[in-house]
């Protein structure tokens, strides 16, 4: 955590808030080894960042004062990221890392090669906790929108277009002819595609390229879903 | 597995093979779900990559013939990616990323911020078999070479310097007034520094500017180490 983010109910005036949440406790006490008298930086969730200083510290609550919140959250990215639901056990990390990166907006759709299960996890009701942990992490306050889009199809034809507007849009595929390390800067897309492990059927492609969805290939090695998303969420930091 | 290696011992002919690895049996038929009868990709580590049928397949041995490895493996990134030891769950999932994105050699070094534990973690010895997964992973046969540098000083001081050669050296460093993204494709560095979660101390900063290493920044945003590596290897994909 580089940054501890409060709520609104944790704020007992305006200028202090007691921490109840027991891994913040933890964290603050073996991971960032803070004391009595220590500032740490804090976040309001939605709101603006800061400070604050610790006045009382146990295993139950950490009580905070001198808060101090007047620094404004980074810009998000101009991205939104249209994933294949991935396994669920690599779900949690790719939410923390595109929360933590600034993608604005995350899109979880079915696929041909998406496992069907993955819909029934019970890892799907724990996003917003996943969401904290990214902003804790990437220094930020604002949540990003989610959207779960369990019909490809019904997706792709009537959601997607309105997403693409004229920012332009790429599927990453690792067989096409397209390379997406050759685009600028200024060519990078509003709007990046990205499928299961095993990648998009030839229909999926031919679908999403006949809304506007261009295909581009990251070389001829496969990655990991996870690798692939960071590898190519770094163009746009 | 994107592709099944096999080394010396698997032959039983030039052109036939016998798989006996559980977890690669396991994967041919619940994931690949392949069958009597089918091709399969698969190469000769440290050799060359190509197809080969399966004529037999129980729960104890896969047998292959009509083994025909004719393509070269891809070429291997010009990079060094020298990283703090991480924390040993993310060890594993950073070699099979960085053997699968094509990293040629990777060293691992102590840092202040580096926990002493993780250098006595099991897991240091297993990362050949790390590499087999990245290799089968990213479509390749030729294994990275990887080097255990426990002490920082020495290191740096007496080793990095002809690793950086004239290729250039950079260290992602969040605080860095340099940003990473300006920097061109031809601009991309030979060497990659990257910290331990919370980075480097400004000691150690300034040893590795003493020899050559420039520190740059990904933006404010921090990332967690296994995503921030993924993120900056998307650069020379």
């Amino acid at each position: 955590m580089n940054i501890i983010l409060l709520n609104d109910n944790d704020f007992i005036t305006a200028d202090s808030a007691v921490i109840h949440n027991q891994s913040t406790i933890v964290h603050l006490k073996t991971v960032l080894n803070v004391h009595h008298g220590d500032f740490i930086k804090l976040g309001k969730l939605g709101g603006n960042m800061g400070h604050g200083r610790i006045v009382h510290m146990d295993e139950n609550q950490v009580i905070l004062s001198e808060i101090t919140l007047t620094k404004s959250p980074p810009c998000k990215l101009n991205l939104v990221v249209v994933l294949a639901l991935p396994r669920p056990k690599v779900l949690r990390r790719l939410v923390m890392d595109m929360t933590a990166a600034g993608v604005r907006h995350m899109v979880f759709i079915n696929s041909y090669r998406t496992d069907k299960s993955y819909w029934s996890s019970p890892l799907l009701s724990r996003l917003d906790e996943f969401v904290i942990e990214g902003l804790q992490q990437g220094i930020d306050t604002i949540t990003p929108q989610i959207t779960l889009a369990k019909r490809f199809k019904p997706f792709v034809q009537d959601d997607l277009p309105s997403l693409i507007g004229d920012g332009g849009a790429i599927v990453a595929h690792p067989y096409a002819e397209e390379h997406f390390g050759k685009l600028t800067q200024n060519q990078l897309p509003q709007v990046l595609v990205v499928g299961a492990e095993g990648g998009f059927i030839p229909y999926e492609i031919q679908l999403l390229d006949s809304v506007g969805v261009q295909a581009a290939s990251l070389g001829k090695r496969i990655l990991r879903t996870e690798a692939a998303v960071n590898a190519l969420l770094g163009r746009w930091l």
